[in-house]
């Protein structure tokens, strides 16, 4: 485990360099090298070195990286070589979407409980939820001790949501709506914002 | 216009002073500072500054910006003053969410067509589109120009669909597959995956 405080970026490669090794376990692959993974990911091969040897020795020079053992370590660095649940706050498209998508399930995170503040959409069901009414949001995060919620309403709700979450004592925020959350330092937040992205491109058309 | 090189990651908090200012501007305000947006925004006024000098000059010491017109000059430099027609090729869960998402239409970019391989779902409606098959990928593509496309297939397929576009000269791709595209250094590719930013944030709990 590090002691020494990491770039907050070389953190946010991990995941990726995590599921590029679960992709080759999947294709029955047992060992790497950073060469290998450098080439699935646009990386340069020293980078992640660099990176990986930051938490530790997890491969020999020429004999490569052991591919589970690496992902084990990963997970464990990541924290999620357990379960997390989640709670989805926003019942429309893409929460809706989140709370049926199987990924998550199967990489350390399992929806625990849906929200919405619609009428119509509370008490009805998207999979195995039954539609929570978020007048609630604060009691029954509490009461669940949920600490990770994705935030999938509308941007005029957002801030609203995200303050009552974390008074229910949240500490991690995956956001959809697109605005950005004001939270306190000790609460982490992730914007997903796919015109962000897309107008990051758009520049270098 | 800029002639020397921006680095890539000053390019793509562009939108996100972008986002902050049009709301702004739907809030019917028209002058800010760097502070207020450095406060809105979690970043320090000194990097907005620095970011946005690098780019031209665009508002006086001591009476801040513009709102309108800093905005107007971000959608120049991020061409999003245009819009963008964009394919999305994958009709699940999110592929639908995007189909049917005004924020693009709002921002920039416009869902000209919609793609699947499932016979059930080819030639069915999402809002205003029939699902087209996408075995046609590549001359449709083509024959509309479109030079975007969304990626929301399994991972399974997606390395196909990316390779299919990329012959039809689409140019920049925004992935929603939960695995790395390799693709020429022309094309540029975003992915969103949320689990790699739940991941992200676990590290931290």
């Amino acid at each position: 485990m590090p002691v020494k405080s990491i770039p907050n970026i070389v953190v946010g490669r991990l995941p990726i360099y995590l599921r590029a090794l679960q992709r080759m376990a999947q294709e029955g692959r047992r060992v790497t090298s950073s060469q290998e993974i450098g080439e699935r990911l646009g990386i340069s091969a020293a980078q992640i070195r660099k990176d990986l040897s930051q938490f530790g020795e997890f491969g020999k020079q020429g004999t490569g990286y052991n591919i589970e053992y690496l992902s084990d370590q990963l997970q464990t660095i990541l924290k999620v070589d357990r379960v997390w649940e989640v709670a989805v706050i926003g019942a429309g498209d893409i929460g809706s979407a989140l709370a049926r998508y199987n990924g998550l399930n199967e990489r350390g995170f399992r929806v625990r409980m849906v929200f919405d503040s619609d009428p119509e959409k509370i008490g009805k069901t998207i999979g195995d939820f039954v539609i929570r009414d978020s007048a609630n949001l604060e009691v029954d995060l509490l009461e669940a001790r949920v600490r990770i919620v994705i935030v999938s309403v509308p941007a005029s709700a957002a801030q609203d949501v995200a303050d009552s979450a974390v008074k229910a004592g949240v500490s991690a925020i995956l956001n959809y709506a697109p605005i950005s959350l004001n939270v306190p330092q000790d609460v982490r937040v992730q914007h997903i914002d796919p015109v962000t992205h897309l107008q990051h491109m758009t520049y270098y058309l």
